[in-house]
Order: structure tokens, then C-alpha cells, then sequence
């Protein structure tokens, strides 16, 4: 079966707003998705680049563009308590969770992120441990797994690959070698599943071997 | 009559697949489309960002994303000899051409930038030059006016003003003090022109008095 790797932070609303999309999206397409935890803080760190949130500008407009495509899409989204926040805890989580409780899970900290879970803010430990519980997990005994060196290596080293795999924003979905960002480009991953894909590699190589003539 | 103003440079393949698009949106809705050149260059500064060719995995993506959007919309997209390029004469001539002649010069340059036209690459002041003349106008006679002070600062109010109305990214469309941005928000521009917006300053004020609980 095929496979959609979802690299995605909890941090971002697009994120969210792609992974109540992507496992239908999937099921459409005889496909699984595998979750892939990822720091976006890592990937902006890599490419020397500045999140949405840390332009003023830019944070403003996400907010009303994500506002405006959760109506579109008939998903629930609500303001976190704080933005950006440390996701790290969360993040671990999902990692140290059974791979079949990773869905349920996922949706259980962003329903706690974006969406309109009663007790808000990942950033706090003990949110995250009740969203686990919430998930069916133990969210303490999750929560103290979290602080174990191994998983925290985990994390860092699922960034580095999707830094490696050509990553840098999220979420990010490959399928194979092909990288698809953001919720705008489900419907491109979606032809590309299809074998409707326009793109071929002898067009893509002949914008990628352009040189540049300047520089700022 | 409502207008849709264009803010762009011709490095974006975005504004110039954009630009295909918004004037028969602009027509759907009795609007009009009032083109802004800025210098995206300017904006970077301004924000502290990179853009994406200066982000060497995003150039990748970019090429890539572009391609396949211009393949559903139909439109012909072709490499430019170098880019990033130097947008500034271009830019210029724009500002310089009389009101009338601002839409033909505008898809003349594109052509020359992104599109199917045989000389390419405006970077270079007898390209932007041929391009003119093909808009209808004294090519040569319009490259020697780019070279007026009065010309260069109207270019860097424009990009000042944008900046200003929290303009981050090309193509940027503002209605009033709405902005939209990106090829991807010409849906959400055109359901705010027919009174179908689902985003209410309320909604929005919740998300931007959300305050920041981590910093990187």
C-alpha cells in the first residue's frame, strides 16, 4: 500500500486543517498515512528562514487565511491559548505512543491546539497528558516517556531526515521522492496518487538548471 | 467601481500565473484591477525574510508547484533565462507607461518572464525594451524614462505603501483593506467580493490577541 508521509508540527494551523483532510484523501486513493512528528523550529533553523508567526504581518494574515479555509471546509477552528507555543512535549508523545494509537492521538492534541477541546495549550504537559488520555492512552505514563533521551533522539532525527528529503515547512507530504507543501496542495498529491500528475522530470530540470543573474 | 489592487513582481511565477486569472475574476464581479508593481526584494527586507529561490529546497518546490498549477489552469509556462533576475527595469516601465498601456505592457513582460514569448529575460533593459514595443508602445523611448528619479522613487513608494497596508508576499490582492495573497487565495478574494467572506473582525481579533508562550 502506498504510503503518505505527513511531516507536520502542531505548532501550524495549516497542519491541522491538512490532517482532517488527508486521511479521506488517502482512503479516495487506496493509500495509508504515516505521521511524521517533525520540529518546524528545526526546519526554519536549517533553511535560515523565519516562520509565519515571527513576521507581524504574516501571522496576521494566516490567522484570517486559516479562519477563512476551516469555514470553506466546514472544520472547527479556535485560538490556541498561546502562539507560538513549545510543542516539543507533544511532539515527543506522539512519538513514544503505539503506532496504532498515533491517529487518535494526533487528533487528540490538535483538537487541544486549533480545535475546540474543552482544555486548550499543548504547550503545557498536562494538557497533553489529558488529551492522551483522551486518546485512550496512559497521558502521564506517555508524558514521563517524553523525557526519555531516545525518543527525544527520535524527534530530532525524524527533523533531520525531512530536513534531508528536501522539507522546509509543514506539513509537508511525500509520497516516494515527491514532496507536496501545504494544505493548498492536497489537491496536486491527490493527481499525483491519481497518475495525473503534469509534472515530469525533463520539465522540472529545465527550471531547475537556471542560473541566477542576481542577488539581494 | 470596486478595485483589486495587484501588487507584484515579475520574479514571481505566482504573480504571473495570478495575473492570467484575475482580471476575468475582476469582470465575474464588476470590479477592477489596479496593477501595483513593488520590488519583492524590497518586501524581504523589509519583513527579514528569504524568498523561495533563496532557500534552495523551496526553489526546488516552487518550479515544481508552479508547473503543475499552470498546467490545470491551461496557462503555458516556460523557464526565464536566469532567476532570480534584476525586476527593476521592468518594474520601472511599468510605472512609467501611461495608464492604458499598463495591462499589454504587463502580460508583454510576463510573457518575456514566465511565458511563451521568443525573446526572454527582462533583466536585460532591450528585452523589457521589445516587450514594450509588442505592448504597442516606444520601447526604447520607455527603457530611457526608467532611468528618471521620479520614475525609481514611485517604484520604492509603491513598495513603501505596500509594506505599510501589511503586504509580505507576491502577488498580494487588497479590496479595501482586505488582503489576499497568493495565487491559492483567489478563491477566498472572490468570496469576499460577492459578500460571502466568513471571516468577521470578531473571529479574527480572537486569533490576534492570542499571545506568544515561546520564542525560538
Amino acid at each position: 500500500m502506498r504510503e503518505i508521509r505527513f511531516a507536520f508540527d502542531f505548532i501550524s494551523p495549516y497542519a491541522y486543517l491538512a490532517w482532517t483532510q488527508v486521511h479521506a484523501l488517502a482512503e479516495r486513493n487506496g493509500a495509508r498515512v504515516v505521521a511524521e512528528p517533525v520540529l518546524f523550529a528545526g526546519l526554519l533553523n536549517a533553511h535560515g528562514q523565519k516562520g509565519p508567526a515571527e513576521v507581524p504581518a504574516k501571522r496576521i494574515y494566516v490567522f484570517k487565511d486559516t479562519l477563512r479555509r476551516a469555514a470553506l471546509l466546514g472544520v472547527p477552528l479556535a485560538p490556541p491559548p498561546s502562539h507560538p507555543f513549545n510543542p516539543l512535549t507533544a511532539l515527543r508523545a506522539v512519538i513514544a505512543a503505539p503506532d496504532d494509537a498515533r491517529r487518535p492521538l494526533i487528533d487528540a492534541l490538535f483538537d487541544a491546539t486549533w480545535g475546540d477541546a474543552e482544555e486548550k495549550g499543548i504547550g503545557d504537559p498536562a494538557v497533553v497528558a489529558a488529551a492522551a488520555d483522551r486518546a485512550g492512552l496512559d497521558g502521564p505514563a506517555l508524558v514521563e516517556r517524553t523525557r526519555e533521551p531516545a525518543i527525544k533522539d527520535a524527534l530530532r532525527a525524524n527533523t533531520e531526515a525531512a530536513i534531508a528529503a528536501g522539507v522546509f515547512g509543514v506539513p509537508s507530504l511525500r509520497v516516494g521522492d515527491e514532496l507536496f507543501w501545504g494544505l493548498d496542495s492536497l489537491d496536486l498529491l491527490e493527481r499525483h496518487l491519481r497518475g495525473e500528475d503534469p509534472v515530469t522530470p525533463a520539465r522540472v530540470a529545465a527550471f531547475t538548471d537556471v542560473p541566477a543573474s542576481a542577488k539581494r
